[in-house]
């Protein structure tokens, strides 16, 4: 028999890949000494040694007279595996968050906004000095449950503009676009639930989701909007809850729904209990309109979301969504019962700058500089063999097939070390297919330094 | 038997009640028509037509070659029975949503916040007119994961001040204090867990709680923080994964913890596996500091967040979370997977409003104000026989016992139809003698015509 010492250890050792292997759950009971020691046939002295050694380093804690439980830390919901950054798996948060920790030497190819310079300073300069003289409540106060009334009777205007008829009272203003989601989410789905998203889509839709615990279904995207024959059979297969898509310019395809799709899609949900999310966040890039499902469905079962930080600022943080007049009260429950209220000074401030005669002025020039980058760019990344998979009409990505035997993955993490970020195309799908792929920002993509870094990688592959 | 329009009635009233009850879950097949017959002992074409009325009604629906499905709207999250806004029921979000709507006349003695001109509007004035001269991307860019760096280190600063150690990569910034604690519990919580609260305690907490289908269990709070053998026992018994609660000023009691019972609380939870969130909301509020549960335990098991709501603005909404640097990441990648990046704007009007030398002037102001109409309100509530439970040191709020018979629900609803607002004992607690309290924020209670509707209402009783 080993001796004492390798018996404690031995027995620290089961225990502690017990915990690892969640065999053993934080909060439950271990054992008593006794059963433990016949359990591993060893002497109660040996059990009691292990114990008092697992306890010393935090592992498991004693309650006197109940015994020895496994500590902390509790299990959290961790989305990902963290590591260092610049070795960080590629994940749905890998783009989101080497864009967001950026210095500004960095540049971002990958990232899914405009460069700083490019949104609507003038207005928000202008917004904020007409605030500074507003009524004190505008300044101190919560906003309504709803949010600023003016603001949501603009929004119903606005949405009017593009066939989705939604009165001001079921209009709800939300903290962001990802917010508006986040709570539909919350109202809609309970843990396990089966939620649709286009493959490939927004990354963040498979991080917001997976934060949800609910199992997410891809349906291929094409040139028109989603294959409609696997949207089908997803809906006989799955019976999912939810489906959630952006409408106007998709992300990351730069596709647009085409009118025929939008009818099938909406005639096959018809036999199901499918509600829809259309994130509109795009709406104001678009050239000519393209046909949103809130607009076919009358905002029977599509919810539609949107918000202004793509065009006006994303410093300035405000959201929307528009649905079922039954629906919204309870969306403002829950938006009071995990945010409270809203802020009033945002709302007020969005309400300014998308009032200002500027703001089309700015959108026509962000429009032309929008198309002119983008043919710039198809240039370069076709000079590196890197093909758009469409051209799109208007927006800021470009979804583009690599070279033949290169994994975006790689050549992401590569350029990440020569300061370029890029966004590889798992973050945006599970396909297996999916490392062919990268989505390219035009209006990010004007340093030429850009393309060095890329074809270095390129051919290091 | 009975005739065959009857036994289609049956049949149909039998799925009905099966929706009803949850036993067939919307989304879930409902059986073949033949198995069905068989099991109703009534013939297929009874079924056959009871289905086809059900999918008339759109409580069914039918999917070709597959069969019927019990329909939407899916069973969503409603926390609370939504009612007229009159007659709704009083539950946690009762005095939330009847004070956020209300219209500048009515009177509000129940809400949580103090009047709109007792807040930093000056300073909030300034930072707008500082930032519309700011650098571009503060005006339209998102905020780093962990929000603006010179804000964390600032309230580093703060914390340590009241001593708590907390670095500045260990703070993440949240919409809200409200958003801070959501983050938490989605962080750390799964449906089914049981949280500690107080009791009675901030009644959005039974909202928030109840957002995430967890089992709350109250703990008595006294006038030094909760009863220490009461909260034990709730250990043992429960093994909560987490106890939310307010440091500083207690709300609704007004009460603070003593350093004896924050050290037999800690000592308690030494020995469980219970993480502890300490919302400070009402730091600034304070004449002499409480002790903080956080500067006792070093972070450990102890999450500590606050916002300044209270005494800068709730119109610019920004809270914070301070917490392990171990869980920070986790909790970035949550915030941005739910609502992406925070505003820059917010954060940035906060920090230059905090370190702007007026703040600490206001303080003063406003402290002396908050005792001043304390005193003020003791002494008309005891004209009505309404008695403190406890004189606060200092804060807005005083928790008082009703005259003997009194029921403070229907007091509230009484007096909502002569436009004042109450916060009833019943929206803090789940105790059975509840009802014999009420909340009074003496900030909002200057007006004479509350006593005046109070005390009608109490007559009436």
């Amino acid at each position: 028999m080993a001796r004492s010492g390798t018996r404690i250890q031995a027995v620290m050792a089961e225990i502690r890949s017990r915990i690892v292997s969640r065999t053993c759950l934080p909060g439950t009971r271990l054992p008593s000494v006794r059963a433990q020691a016949r359990a591993m046939q060893v002497s109660v002295s040996t059990v009691v040694e292990a114990y008092e050694r697992l306890a010393a380093e935090n592992i498991i804690t004693s309650r006197p007279g109940s015994g020895f439980y496994v500590a902390g830390p509790v299990a959290p919901l961790a989305l990902t595996q963290l590591g260092p950054r610049l070795d960080r798996e590629v994940d749905p948060l890998w783009v989101s968050r080497q864009s967001l920790e950026i210095e500004a030497a960095v540049l971002k190819p990958g990232c899914g906004w405009l460069p700083a310079d490019w949104l609507y300073e003038a207005g928000v300069r202008r917004a904020l000095r007409t605030l500074a003289r507003a009524d004190t409540p505008e300044l101190t106060e919560y906003a309504t449950p709803l949010g600023h009334p003016e603001l949501r009777r603009l929004l119903s205007r606005r949405l009017h503009g593009i066939g989705v008829d939604a009165r001001p009272d079921q209009i709800m203003l939300a903290e962001s676009g990802t917010h508006a989601i986040d709570l539909i989410c919350r109202f809609l789905l309970s843990p396990g639930d089966k939620v649709l998203v286009d493959d490939p889509c927004y990354f963040n839709f498979h991080a917001l989701l997976k934060a949800h615990r609910v199992q997410v279904v891809g349906v291929p995207y094409t040139p028109h909007g989603p294959d409609v024959s696997c949207f089908e059979a997803a809906l006989r297969e799955h019976s999912p809850r939810l489906y959630i898509t952006n409408s106007g310019i998709h992300n990351p395809t730069g596709a647009s729904l085409s009118p025929v799709t939008a009818h099938r899609l909406l005639k096959l949900a018809d036999t199901s209990n499918l509600v829809i999310v259309e994130d509109d966040i795009f709406a104001d890039f678009e050239t000519s309109a393209a046909p949103r499902l809130a607009a076919f469905d009358g905002l029977e079962r599509v919810i539609h979301i949107g918000s202004f930080s793509k065009t006006i600022s994303a410093s300035l943080r405000c959201g929307y969504i528009a649905t079922r007049g039954d629906w919204i009260e309870s969306l403002a429950d829950l938006k009071i019962a995990t945010t409270f209220g809203g802020g009033r000074l945002a709302s007020e401030a969005l309400l300014i700058a998308l009032t200002d005669s500027g703001y089309r002025k700015h959108l026509e020039a962000l429009r032309l500089r929008l198309a002119s980058q983008m043919q710039r760019t198809i240039v370069r990344l076709e000079s590196l063999d890197i093909r758009p998979w469409l051209v799109p009409q208007a927006g800021m990505f470009l979804w583009c097939r690599l070279p033949p035997g290169s994994d975006a993955a790689d050549i992401a993490r590569a350029c990440l070390t020569d300061g370029v970020i890029l966004a590889p195309g798992n973050a945006f799908s599970q396909s297996p297919d999916a490392g062919e792929f990268m989505r390219f920002n035009v209006a990010q993509s004007a340093d030429e330094r850009i393309f060095e870094v890329l074809g270095r990688a390129l051919e290091g592959r």
